[in-house]
């Protein structure tokens, strides 16, 4: 393994992972250095954008803490992050579809019982939203665990807040013996995802737009089926068709409507796919 | 661009970069999503993995200071860097060639006269060095700027040390008005790059050694002439043929030769291209 030049060079790194326990870790590995070497051959790469490209990875690494995940969102606008959940989600016809999980999660969410008010002080106009959660072939699921959370009406979600007391608009509730859930919670409204780190220069340098139309987030887990990991769109919003991390799916716009006193209205039913039918 | 599948998303992606003002971005951009959506097409990437490979990006951004760079660390150990290097550096016969920058290079190095010692204290066995800065056609160059750093005999760079006074073992010289160069310093020993990190983790898990064969870093600048940026390799050493970012050319390779006094000599001379006659 001397004198590599720009075709041999891939061989031998593939040649160097020949070892390596774990056949899928290897067969990753060696798809990973062939088409990394290819993009790098394919545009003839210079020292200098390599360079750049070094301190590209850097300051998305730096950006990343407890709450904030520049790598998913760099993941998510280039379309990587929905790519693999459309790869990993073939579900039968009629089960709800899943999007992209996004940055904004936290394992650490308060417990709420149905009917409460999830917003937790999170600033918004006032919403109901309900549903059931049913299996594919109707029946509905009970003690579903369902977790939810949304950005506020200034597109902020509580972990972009620096001195927050306790978290907002999100939390974990359960479906009730009907497989009933509801909630009160804000009106969901379109926001730009964070743009002052590494993704934001990228937006920007593309003279692309960081918005995401209104949505709610949605994590739907029961015993024997597979769990959805989605979002529920606003209808008419005006991002729908350039939703910055490509996740906009037909079948998951609803109508938030507007009722005689001012609050919002969302109805919505989520269909888990059995374990057993999986594709 | 909804509904976009696994199959659909690439072209989205690509179109999103359509009104990209700097036509190499757009390029770069282009062939980027193509070949990254490619690899987790091949892989089937599955959406656990997605996560772990978020996880390592973050931590290897989040292992680098201004004294560690773990991406370029990456790169190297990848084959990219030396296929960056290969790729835009076809030099005439007869330069020098070039190889890896490693991630230990500063760009504040100490300023040193010919005949210095630039170990500064570094430990290890004593070492003259000397050779001289010509052109491809045989002329010698002047006052060539010359970098030069190395390991020491515990093989670490000096920035690997927390609490070191000054610099050791790189240093700033310039060539006489003959175009000769020379210095004292440590012979430059067999080492393993840092393994406590991402990469360490990559080379444990594919088996392979974290050892690079003993060399002496040079970047020798001079008006007229492409920067060469290279090392010099110490013959028989037993990482010749596995150095762990694939770096040894037969022609950079020299022999360190023990004189009677116990200390060690090395010449070598270097050839730089000027910039009329790039390849």
């Amino acid at each position: 393994m001397r004198n590599l030049n720009q075709h041999t060079i891939t061989q031998a790194v593939i040649e160097r992972f020949s070892n390596t326990p774990d056949p899928r870790l290897k067969e990753i590995l060696n798809s990973l250095v062939k088409h990394l070497h290819d993009f790098a051959r394919d545009v003839k790469l210079t020292e200098e954008e390599w360079l750049n490209g070094i301190n590209y990875l850097t300051a998305t690494g730096q950006m990343c803490d407890a709450k904030r995940q520049e790598f998913i969102l760099l993941s998510d606008c280039l379309g990587l992050s929905m790519l693999t959940v459309a790869m990993n989600n073939d579900k039968p016809q009629g089960c709800t579809e899943p999007t992209v999980f996004g940055p904004f999660f936290l394992e650490e969410a308060p417990q709420f019982n149905l009917g409460d008010d999830v917003a937790n002080g999170a600033i918004g106009k006032p919403c109901f939203v309900k549903g059931n959660i049913k299996s594919l072939d109707g029946t509905p699921i009970p003690n579903a665990l369902i977790n939810v959370w949304q950005a506020d009406a200034d597109g902020n979600y509580d972990v972009q807040y620096a001195h927050l007391a306790h978290p907002q608009a999100r939390g974990i509730l359960h479906s009730d013996a009907q497989g009933k859930y509801y909630f009160k919670t804000i009106l969901a409204e379109a926001y730009p995802i964070p743009s002052d780190g590494p993704v934001g220069q990228m937006l920007r340098a593309t003279k692309n737009h960081p918005w995401r139309p209104a949505h709610l987030h949605f994590m739907v887990e029961a015993p024997g089926h597979e769990r959805l990991i989605t979002h529920v769109f606003r209808d008419h919003d005006q991002y729908l068709d350039s939703d910055v991390v490509f996740g906009v799916r037909s079948t998951l716009i609803a109508d938030w409507t507007e009722q005689d006193d001012g609050t919002y209205l969302l109805e919505y039913d989520f269909v888990l796919n059995p374990t057993a039918a999986k594709a």
